[in-house]
């Protein structure tokens, strides 16, 4: 009966937070949810598909679509473009969907720029101890990237003031319910759906 | 780990939209959230307790505080004052209790202004259609009365403007799982929250 546009959530939060983590468990709950398609520049890989796994493109259109701010956010990996294209996620929020962006923080930062109206959610280590634990345990990185990594973390945790909710990724149970919550609660804000109340009334009398 | 002070409450809307309804629903589920008590001049009857059902005071009492500035709102009926004590909601909120204060939208909006820092939630009826049946359907008014209460109720639906969250009434329990997910996603909010999380950043480094 309420028509409503879709919400672009962003979960980002330090490296070694657990954000891919919680994302997963998330869809795995969630179905109405649309993951945020990215776009790259990269050779699609054997199995995987144009507008499913990513949106592939040259490396010319890429850098045009960048020159029209079509991009919400976009990095250059070893010598690659990847990115969050503005018109997919537009396309589906109209549809009325939300969008689901998971992303390191300087990404988030980005989308934040160009895209204010997104809802950022920022996933809170339980403990700088806890961070540590598990940027060692993934067992690839020396004891200089680990504390490099570290330093990192707690510079992206200064820049929490960007986002609108905190999340502590203690339980990852626990952590998804609350980034549910916060998708739920975003759909009654008055200043959503105010107009759309109104009209109903109108519409009744 | 994280200190956090109580969040303020305030469900309302129209007449007839069913809000004790879905108070008591909540109350019945949530057990951390505490009632604001009311304070009024009328007599304490038998088997009431001051302090649990009311807080009783003279008129003479309710008169200084209401020039003191000490009522969140007020209104009198029957020659008698009720309204809502600023100090025992703040002492619960300081002792780290949320606030759930259940209210018509005349007291809603004098909340507002005397404490705007409460989350405002707007009950909504599923129509305007169901809310007539439920005005009648209480059986105690003339149909003139029915006709008023209704015009009263689209006045106050215009007055949604003041509130945070709008939430529909169609199902009880929606609406309360609804409003659950309002006060959890409340004590997200990283303006309320970041202080503490970097504090706690600082204590361990």
């Amino acid at each position: 009966m309420i028509e409503e546009k879709g919400i672009l959530f962003i979960l980002s939060g330090p490296s070694g937070v657990g954000k891919g983590t919680v994302r997963k468990a998330l869809f795995n709950q969630d179905t109405d949810l649309k993951y945020s398609i990215s776009m790259t520049t990269r050779e699609k890989r054997p199995g995987e598909k144009d507008g499913v796994d990513y949106f592939y493109k040259t490396k010319e259109a890429f850098e045009a679509l960048i020159e029209q701010n079509q991009l919400l956010e976009y990095a250059k990996y070893v010598n690659n473009y990847y990115g969050t294209p503005r018109k997919y996620v537009e396309e589906t929020l109209d549809a009325g969907y939300d969008v689901f962006l998971e992303i390191e923080v300087q990404g988030a930062l980005q989308v934040k720029e160009n895209f204010p109206e997104g809802v950022f959610i920022f996933l809170f280590p339980p403990s700088l101890e806890e961070l540590k634990n598990r940027i060692v345990h993934r067992g690839t990185e020396s004891p200089d990237l680990v504390l490099n990594r570290l330093k990192e973390a707690r510079k992206e945790i200064e820049m929490m003031d960007a986002y609108d909710y905190v999340v502590v990724n203690d339980h990852v149970d626990l952590a998804v319910e609350k980034v549910q919550s916060i998708i739920q609660s975003e759909h009654l804000k008055r200043e959503r759906i105010a107009k759309q109340y109104k009209q109903l009334l109108e519409d009744e009398l």
